[in-house]
């Protein structure tokens, strides 16, 4: 077995230490990376179903949402206020982490449909990527974060993040909605 | 849409804030069921692959391990000594997850296909399961719980759990590598 | 002395390091079941000098309480919901835990008189224990959380769980206060 399997198998369990960076704007989050892309696999199985494909690519889709974050083990996990000053090479990550193994190129071409958004698989794991987002400010909201309700809901612009939050795709219920 | 696909989806939710139970042997665990379950899913598509699966093959198993556990939000997760006092009605469970919704049944077939492991999607699955155990005792080893220690490699006879050890499935590597 | 003398106390260790699993559901809860036995036993105490119980028989009743929730140790603890899905067997456990060792029988008969609540001694501490889980709800309430707000006092019906909530003894006002 190529050591390469195992160090893939490794930075997976690296995202089980990987508390969610929103935590420093939310202060009560209770995600890792590991636990979001869980959710956001089981959201993308559901939302592709529902767009009508079949049990089969639906899985597709749910493998692509699986993996879609693993890069984080290397780039580390950055909010969408640290996104504005840094862009980490994902690229780079992604094929540092799927090359050197037999089976890596099959997972590869996945994840380059995912950034691509150009099948309807890659879309509806997206939309299910900003859903989980949403999914989480609204519990935690419930839970009695109020920064979360600002975030979700009110006035974003009242808080020093405004800057950035015009530019966060989870909260742009439009661009969410495909409009544009 | 049904409700109940919310219902599923929101009890995905809750595996992420569900710590899993064998930390009250070990005391610095940090796995979730949801952290959990993202890490099997990726151990079963390589495990899969390395086996000679297809990718389309390792896919299903991939899907089959994303929802091997969602029960335990109804359930509870139970850790190896639990077991010994009880044994929740999964099926039923199961069956109240993934019912009332048109794709429910492709998930159930799955799920029930994992419980008879009978084919190799679901060996597969399985043993990623145990595998994820074993690299989490190895993982808290190294950062020095001398309890993971002893569960995993020397002698468990000499805690009072031993009596529950002998069947647990994570530790046998006998059982683990198909010999019996 | 009896090496079971040592088991017990180190399953009242293990219950420092059990967050009582309705944490799930409600997302902000900070108890253990230590810690959630710990208070049940000092309200015990209280209810029962106020229900006109002697010092003597107060101490009785506050033992009970202590114990109470010991074999949780070994079935785990399940909430409302798991509670649908399985009935861990809890006489085993309770059997496992005290017997072996001489004072053994004397907790046994506590534990016994408890389970059948014929004792008002019994009743003062089940009182307490549905109690405390008021108390919980009602100060994660105060910490802002809508959940328990939900949960406790409005409208349980709108969540997925309201299947499970009618039968929950901690809610039903009538239950506790001995009405039926």
């Amino acid at each position: 077995m190529s050591k390469r399997v195992l160090y893939l198998i490794q930075q997976a369990g690296v995202l089980m230490l990987m508390p969610r960076s929103h935590n420093k704007q939310l202060g009560t989050t209770f995600d890792t990376v590991a636990s979001h892309s869980h959710h956001v696999a089981v959201i993308t199985y559901c939302i592709s179903r529902m767009e009508g494909l079949s049990h089969e690519n639906a899985m597709k889709a749910l493998t692509m949402a699986t993996f879609h974050d693993l890069a984080e083990a290397r780039t580390g996990d950055l909010d969408f206020v640290a996104k504005h000053y840094g862009k980490p090479d994902e690229e780079r990550a992604v094929k540092d982490q799927f090359t050197g193994f037999d089976f890596g190129g099959d997972l590869l071409k996945l994840l380059e449909d995912y950034e691509e958004r150009s099948s309807l698989e890659a879309k509806c794991a997206k939309d299910a990527d900003s859903l989980e987002q949403l999914y989480q400010e609204w519990v935690l909201m419930w839970q009695g974060n109020k920064l979360a309700h600002e975030m979700k809901d009110s006035n974003p612009q009242k808080w020093w993040w405004s800057q950035f939050v015009k530019d966060d795709m989870a909260i742009d219920k439009e661009k969410l909605l495909g409009k544009r």
